[in-house]
């Protein structure tokens, strides 16, 4: 064992005691994407843990944080320790003046039981749907009862990292565009558990009825999960039992029918096939000579890539 | 030249000379991903035109739809031709009840110089990022003057399809969310030139102002391209004379600076990339089997990955 392992092994052993600045290192490790990456992984492998990961997703302004936050405390009174992954997928700063909104969850941040981590793409080899597997993995490992993550907008990029969550939740703010928008990002078929918050305000039936008129047009199984709806007024921490509960409700179905272990294996898929495309993508480079000479229509895309790899790229369906 | 290469040629040559439906074929071959992406691929090369790529982002309400429908008036008055690709990156449905914004573009649905078309990442190998050049080679060697490429949300995706275009338009309308929120989404990075849509509403000015204070922030070169900030009406068409003025300028200034150039090899870049990437994933699959062991703590990724490429993956920065 070299220097640099036994380094790797003590910070994950205090990681596991609870000390956040060990724990903080080890997802720096994991972010910068250096050669210690394998020695993380092989010093915190994930025991079956109990771990709750939820994501949460919503466009800009619908409360997300602020609902993070609510939720956050919901748990510590459970007793639970808490970690949050706030995802920006891709801001061009870290830290500063972005992090204008994690100041609400000052509460939290003397709380040795909770976890708060911003993430952005910069820096990450193969992006964030490469880096958040690894980092849940350091935080499931590490001992966390709940970890939430958090991801700005609904893009695919969202989608995906949604989809490394046991439950997601998509969060509707009344006034935030029609139904139809709302669909058209594609949320209905992330959702696990629909939130709308600030349901203080006028429209919120409104938004409630789109939600169902959209879920009416989709045809189901008769085992499949229905999306149930909450209504939560996050920042006065109104109906945030409500939304626990329907939490634990859907990771009580994943169990039943064996969801859970499928959404963990595709977890771990996602994470292997990261690492193996980004090696991959790291030997057969896309030159700019050759992206020149397609540029110039010197030759097709499907001729350089051929060049590239030394032999026919096969079509599927050839 | 086999039968079928035969009817990809014809149906060029008919997309080059304006049909339409030759065109709503060929980009459909493109889509399926089936073995005739070659054939298209060698039978439409991108003869360098002068083809205004433009792209359209912001969060879902902001009027990208009505921005678009007004640009295409605008252009269609230079007597220019114009196509229109609107990418749903993760809509889960096609056609129907998703299309219903769609509707409002009904005025250029007879005109023959105008191509509308949806994409959505259903069904696409390696995704839009993969499926998108493609398609806008298509369209370039089709012949259109201007490709307008209107995405939803602010994700990686719709950072990447931006990517592809020439000149980004980040819209955003008063009352959508702080500046802070926009900013959280890495506007400011892919925008080229930002649009205020709905400027006669409340609150127009302080967008305005969350912009400059944002664009205050960063450091640039005294060369580097100052994106301006339009205002716009959209559904009553103020401000789209200044638009394309705005954007006419800023594709000057690439000119000038040798980055169309730039951005066309970086376009073709990412289509080879796909192509490679699609390539290598196929070869080189994650199995249910090795993804299992990594979810039960057997291996390490790491260990998976290696045991996938047959030799140790490595790390940069070993």
């Amino acid at each position: 064992m070299t220097r640099s392992d036994e380094a790797v092994v003590e910070l994950a052993d205090r990681a596991k005691e609870g000390d956040q600045r060990a724990l903080g290192r080890l997802i720096t490790l994991v972010e910068n994407g250096g050669a210690q990456v394998r020695q993380v992984a092989a010093a915190l492998p994930v025991v079956h843990r109990a771990a709750r990961v939820i994501g949460l997703t919503g466009s800009p302004g619908v409360g997300k944080s602020t609902t993070t936050t609510a939720l956050v405390t919901g748990y510590r009174k459970q007793g639970l320790r808490v970690a949050v992954l706030a995802v920006d997928p891709s801001s061009p700063f870290t830290g500063g003046a972005i992090l204008g909104d994690r100041v609400r969850m000052q509460e939290h941040a003397l709380d040795p039981e909770v976890f708060i981590r911003s993430m952005s793409s910069r820096g990450h080899l193969g992006g964030l749907a490469a880096a958040t597997p690894q980092v849940l993995r350091v935080l499931e490992a590490s001992g966390f009862d709940v970890i939430l993550i958090e991801t700005v907008g609904v893009g695919q990029a969202e989608v995906d990292i949604a989809g490394l969550a046991d439950t997601t939740l998509v969060l509707l703010a009344p006034g935030m565009g029609d139904g139809i928008q709302a669909v058209k990002a594609g949320i209905l078929e992330v959702a696990d558990v629909f939130v709308i918050n600030k349901s203080d305000r006028d429209g919120a039936d409104a938004t409630l009825r789109d939600i169902r008129s959209m879920m009416a047009l989709v045809t189901r199984e008769p085992n499949e999960w229905r999306q149930p709806i909450v209504k939560t007024v996050a920042h006065r921490g109104e109906g945030i039992d409500e939304l626990i509960e329907a939490v634990d409700k859907h990771r009580d179905w994943l169990a039943e029918h064996g969801e859970l272990d499928r959404r963990r294996r595709e977890r771990a898929k996602a994470e292997i096939s990261a690492i193996v495309l980004g090696a991959l993508a790291r030997r057969h480079v896309v030159t700019d000579e050759i992206s020149e000479r397609v540029a110039t229509a010197d030759i097709d895309p499907y001729s350089a890539a051929d060049e590239i790899l030394g032999d026919a790229v096969e079509i599927p369906g050839t």
